[in-house]
């Protein structure tokens, strides 16, 4: 069974992305690294599930501040960038697909997701937003693929805190790499061995 | 033009819930307090929504521990209670609307809103989530009854911070009543008289 | 009896600084407001001092990103400036007064003063640390006055969030000047009124 | 050059104390736990002291909720416990050495050890408060004891994140005692090298 993991290029400065930086220390799946601009991040991501014929998706990203990982829920057709992209470009208020529907949920077993990296010693949580940068941008395109040409295929998203590098002097929370990896391949598993989601609770007040 | 207002019960312990307190604040608005109880919140939503026939319908509820007024701009398909509702039911990733879409975007002009709020000096910005609870239970069944029966109303989902007294020995963010309802009021009249959004930067990174 | 308050004028960019914003709209008290500058800051309270013999000093400041009202507890012998002051001195790792002790402690009664403005319905708590920038050095400077001059003065420091026009667009906290006013007046009137501090629990972890 | 560094036994509830779990990885250090009990820790201490007979203290703690390694910079005369110590001793308002000085500073090189730290790719800063609990009431009897007794002694306290064990399901940041040593390490190292202490910008506004 092929699992293909994504993590993107450095972005806003940053000279690391932390989802690259845990993407490629996973085991026993295919990596491929993305730009982080709108548009082209999403064509490459086609030519990898292209090329690779997976099983499952799971494009990964940094969430800077997050204190955990977060399984992302819900991808929403909506680009608004409060920064430019790596190209430059900075969306308003437009959508990822033209037409698409207003959002999707991932296919992943997000609570299962959420249980084994915990169960991994790692803290994860289910989140109910990606944003509306390139991350958002990518997952709402990944599974408007799955919906509409690959419905075997089980897609999500999963969001990473900074490196303890990224964080130096900025007081906000962090994680390794390493630890940031083995929740992504306790994911991995859940997300292919795993049937129906688990039954936990886990959602958020507001 | 009539604006339909609602509040919510206090809910998880609390004397107050911030939203029934702002909401009664509102001049020139039919203002209703719904109990925080899964289906009869909506049930009443529906029957207040008959009975008043509003052009425009915002539902207010509490996001303790945010710092602004949010305006929300996703109403999910997920009910996944942390905690139980003020009737017990702890509902854990059921559809609000079984077969109805994974997402609706609020029809109010959600920039326009925020900007209208910071405009009367209030701190306030645009949310991508408005949680899993009975806000968003709330704010999907408006916007599938708006989607599916009343296609003229705009209506949306704007999140308060804890009252002053609420978040007494917490360390916790709050607002007073009165600077809430202040931007309810700015919201409100943004609703009433913009027509299409603004185009503004706002969006969340992740 | 008379009370003496101090707030200071803007820094940081800012067009205004909640401390005076609060401190002119008390009641029956000498306001006094100061520059943000090391060293003058001092010596026009110790000339408002002189002025007008005050039994109780409540100097008050800035605290962005802080939820609630901070009466501070402790003053310590400390410059160590991260922006440059309004006059551009940043002074790094310097005594306040050579020589002098390595803190004194608040003469207010804290633990009564933060249950007096709870009692008026604002969120209020101890804080054990006033920082290393303006704010510290002239609590520092004023208990080192009221130790060396002038034994039978009350004195402390209070430290309040951003205005509500401060916090736009920032996603921080923030509280309306007439709530930080109402915080004040009960500060000052437990200052004013309570012998000995009472006994309650107040204190951090770390 | 004898270094001594002490962590302590979990505390609140918790299995562990990310205080002791990075400090027994240290190398080439004595490294004694000890009991999250007021008075009881400070004798373990003086009698660890006596034993080793060290050129450099460093007491470790735990800070839950910070999200990095925090050195402290000033150690209070105050027991303000807001929960019961192990013991179920809860002192409130008292000074930790009736007699002593409001506060003393660290004699480590606090600068030097949080850019050391951060050399290590580990995030750092300084602070200025250790609170008012057992980890405080410790720090303020190590300095007392070496301003009285053994001048020639560098001593300080430094605090730690959660563990990511502990973390899990809470939402809080979290630091591997991996991570943690690492900067324990550097700390040490400059404590032990560096002579007068870097001048460098790192104070708090507030």
């Amino acid at each position: 069974m092929t699992v293909l993991l994504t993590g993107f290029e450095p972005f806003d400065g940053s000279s690391v992305n932390p989802s690259w930086e845990a993407v490629k220390l996973v085991q026993g799946v295919r990596a491929v690294r993305l730009p982080c601009v709108f548009g082209e991040a999403l064509d490459r991501l086609r030519a990898a599930v292209s090329e690779h014929d997976p099983s499952v998706v799971v494009c990964v990203g940094q969430a800077g501040g997050r204190p955990d990982v977060a399984v992302e829920r819900v991808a929403v057709n909506l680009d608004d960038a409060r920064i430019p992209d790596n190209a430059g470009r900075q969306p308003i208020d437009e959508p990822v697909i033209r037409g698409g529907p207003a959002a999707y949920f991932a296919t992943l077993p997000v609570k299962a997701c959420v249980a084994a990296a915990r169960a991994a010693s790692v803290p994860a949580s289910v989140s109910q937003s990606a944003g509306a940068f390139v991350c958002n941008h990518l997952f709402y395109g990944l599974m408007h693929l799955i919906a509409t040409e690959r419905p075997m295929v089980r897609g999500g998203f999963v969001h990473l805190p900074f490196t303890p590098e990224q964080a130096l002097g900025r007081g906000v929370p962090s994680m390794p790499s390493a630890t940031a990896a083995t929740a992504l391949t306790a994911i991995v598993t859940a997300a292919v061995s795993v049937g129906d989601d688990l039954r936990l609770v886990g959602g958020s007040l507001h």
